[in-house]
């Protein structure tokens, strides 16, 4: 497999074309960003980790039916994937309130749902991703009322999945980010699952193992991300 | 019937008990508010135009099928209606892009869009009225995913039922915002439909005829209140 031009720079990833035109090459980066990009920084190996850990929760989600991107790893840094045509959505599912919900509905971090949240945002960058919901997806084109209700439910099955591994890990979910695409009319999860994209705390200690820790000057940020993957690694070996 | 103890003081309304304890007494003022209470002013006959244009609207929707508050009108500018327990949320429906919509999704006001638009807001005036969805009204108990489901098929034929009253006013529905209630197990439409609470443009000119000629001081506010008044009383005469 080669690596050919660069056909996006994010955030997080590089997204390269390979020789074949049904896949794509993803290089993980060390770059944080915070803030919609206000905060910068480097997170050591960070690109290491959010690699291999997407792997490994990719593999699980394939087995348990939800179709992936993910391919194969091509190094510790570098990901196939199968080339998608990315629905401009983030899926967000909650189960425990923390960072903007908090915020949103003067809350406090930290207090139980009832029952998992499903949010929907539009992703851009220039409108700080706003919230939608399902009648905004379709009526702007988005994609179809069908759609938007399949990744929610998807988030939902893709919030189970995790959960089962992360508590074996002595993790505890609080929420999670999530992006789909369709490849030949069939709705993929795309993107990664990485503590960047993800909230976990420690099940003890109530410990934030996640990107808070770089948003929030918290510290140990290397450290975090090394442990879940450690963990991670070993419920799953 | 008996206007006795002030229960509530809003913005736009007091409501009061009856002698009858399934009754309430709606007073309807003619202070004006908006940005969250941060402008305020006062708009002459205001109360009078939007009791009885509500009581119009109720009237037509209740025949369409769609239970509602309003029992009577009491004087011109006090209203008769069930006493409900209120879902503390606002169900806002959209043709057409305007006002937070346009901010939001970064497109101009004036947008037609494809399919109408159904909003959920969390009714909280410290946390300035956040947007949620079913699984937030459900997760912090507020309603019943069942309910939060309803009430916004109840808005969507709201908004079908004023298209057809308004079109023939001359009168473009670009926007509204509904309150609904629950009353013996059943949910009905509450509160008030007005030019405080939709956005009513002249079809042919494009003028706006509501209570954005006050948000924004674009005068002549007394008279659109009253053109629009004028024009669906003629309608439904
Ligand atoms: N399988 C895929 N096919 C096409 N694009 C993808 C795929 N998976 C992820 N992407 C996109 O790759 C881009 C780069 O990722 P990232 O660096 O996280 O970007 P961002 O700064 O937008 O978060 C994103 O736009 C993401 O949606
Ligand atoms: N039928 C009803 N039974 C009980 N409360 C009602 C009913 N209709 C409207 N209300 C409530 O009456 C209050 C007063 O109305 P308003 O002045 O518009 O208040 P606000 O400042 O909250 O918008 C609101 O809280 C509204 O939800
Ligand atoms: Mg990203
Ligand atoms: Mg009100």
């Amino acid at each position: 497999m080669e690596k050919l031009e660069l056909r996006y720079e994010g955030k997080a990833k590089r997204v390269y074309d390979t020789d074949q035109n049904e896949y794509f090459w993803v290089a993980y980066k060390d770059d944080a960003t915070a803030f919609n990009g206000e905060k910068k920084g480097q997170i050591v190996d960070k690109g290491l980790v959010n690699n291999q850990l997407s792997a490994l929760f990719f593999e699980e989600i394939e087995k348990a039916g939800i179709p992936t991107h993910y391919v194969k790893l091509l190094s510790d840094r570098d990901m196939l994937v199968h080339r998608l045509e990315m629905i401009p959505l983030e899926v967000v599912v909650r189960n425990i309130v923390a960072g903007s919900l908090s915020k949103r509905l003067g809350v406090e971090e930290g207090f139980v749902l009832s029952r998992p949240v499903v949010e929907l945002y539009y992703k851009d960058d220039a409108l700080g991703d706003p919230m939608v919901n399902e009648s905004h997806v379709e009526a702007m084109g988005w994609a179809s009322m069908d759609v938007a209700r399949e990744i929610q439910a998807m988030g939902l099955k893709v919030n189970s999945i995790l959960q089962s591994i992360l508590v074996k890990a002595g993790i505890e979910l609080i929420d999670f980010k999530l992006e789909f695409g369709v490849r030949d009319g069939k709705v993929y999860l795309g993107d990664e699952i990485s503590p960047d994209t993800c909230r976990y705390w420690d099940i003890e200690t109530r410990e934030k193992l996640d990107k808070d820790r770089f948003r929030r000057d918290l510290g140990k940020v290397e450290e975090a991300y090394q442990e879940v993957y450690r963990r991670v690694k070993a419920v799953l070996a």
